[in-house]
């Protein structure tokens, strides 16, 4: 997977992307990122990329020229038809649905502003996705890109070693994960449950069901509605509900 | 403000966190930070951090006993009663109003797994806060915490300049930010809109109002409830219900 990120802070995605599993992945050949910083594609003689609002007000808005000149080179480069992603607090909500889907594409731009708005025009006429990752405000784009960019690169063929992959994420079986204990079997007095020190491999698999049906239940009960329930769950729900 | 970051990838930081407002809120004394290998605290002999799961199944667990001692070791240099933030998929979902709260303390510790899991006694017994930043899921807590440190570092009094605080953020307002436009006002033949270049101060801004309200309702209607409705947005919802 080719990605390109459009950015005026590219210094800012080395330490990350130069580490664990993001590192490997460049390794391996399974996705390589490029910073272009849409500065350096200004027409006007101050290198100057946003301007003040029309109609008035505070703050600035980044001008169109740079960013749909820098987009359309890098398209031209490639030759491919590219995902152009814009992160925004006004995009649709991220999820592990959309990683899914973004993981499907083989090259994404993604374009990040600073402090400033984009210009609508940017917005209506260039991307084709604009992407939220969450309702907090941060100070730029640039985190959220790179939030986007690790939640999809692990989810390519071979970046994943057994190890990680194994584990049962959470969201991807639509449930919280269950409590993990390993040794030792008591710390500070803290014991670990019986159950899993029994040996009863069913005892420990309907425990496991159990706690992370009740976690999820306590913590996110959003993300049961649209779920299909076994047996077991009804019951532990109409139990619960019974408990409130 | 002090922030102090358990990690295994120390590495991972620095770019982020020597760029733009982070920079500078580390140089006018606002916000400084200082990552911990929470490996340098293990008792055993061949510093491993995790270890396999009681009760059987893939994937490996963090340790309680370095987790504990660093956060402790932490605790007393800075004879603090610091909040201590695990950042994991089951925490509770990160808004810019936890962001806000946050800002109002001296010491953060935030605690990042890998793809581990961590040993359920650190979220019982150690842990005062777990944050989630979005319903997907990424290789590690890192990050995360950046996004986190980010959004709460730009709260602090004196980070922001003029012109980035200006900015009338989404979600501090409770509704998506309106249509921006800057110069050309012609763009590829893609126009701003008359109102904007009207001078009508009084008509620009009820046009801004009405768009951001429209944005809302259209993409995040989610956002909407609990908000109280002037008059004028009860009437546009009104009719734009009626055009569904």
């Amino acid at each position: 997977m080719q990605v390109d990120i459009l950015t005026l802070f590219p210094e800012m995605f080395e330490g990350v992307f130069q580490s664990s599993i993001l590192k490997r992945a460049q390794e391996t050949g399974a996705f390589q990122y490029n910073t272009v910083n849409f500065r350096d594609y200004t027409t006007n003689r101050h290198h100057k990329v946003d301007d003040y609002p029309y109609g008035g007000g505070a703050g600035m808005v980044l001008s169109p020229q740079p960013i749909f000149d820098a987009v359309e080179q890098i398209k031209q480069k490639h030759d491919t038809n590219p995902r152009i992603i814009l992160m925004c607090p006004q995009g649709e909500t991220y999820t592990q649905k959309k990683a899914e889907q973004l993981a499907q594409e083989d090259h994404l731009i993604l374009i990040c502003g600073h402090y400033e708005g984009y210009d609508e025009r940017i917005r209506t006429h260039l991307v084709t996705d604009e992407i939220s990752i969450g309702d907090y405000v941060l100070t730029g784009g640039e985190l959220a890109a790179m939030v986007v960019i690790d939640s999809v690169v692990r989810l390519l063929p071979g970046v994943l070693g057994n190890q990680e992959s194994a584990r049962s994420d959470s969201f991807s079986t639509g449930l919280l994960e269950h409590p993990h204990y390993t040794r030792p079997a008591e710390f500070r007095g803290l014991k670990v449950p019986d159950v899993l020190l029994s040996g009863n491999h069913q005892k420990i698999e309907e425990w496991r069901r159990k706690e992370s049906f009740k976690r999820t239940l306590e913590r996110r009960p959003d993300l049961l509605e649209g779920l299909e329930l076994s047996e077991d769950e009804k019951e532990w729900l109409k139990k619960w509900q019974e408990d409130q």
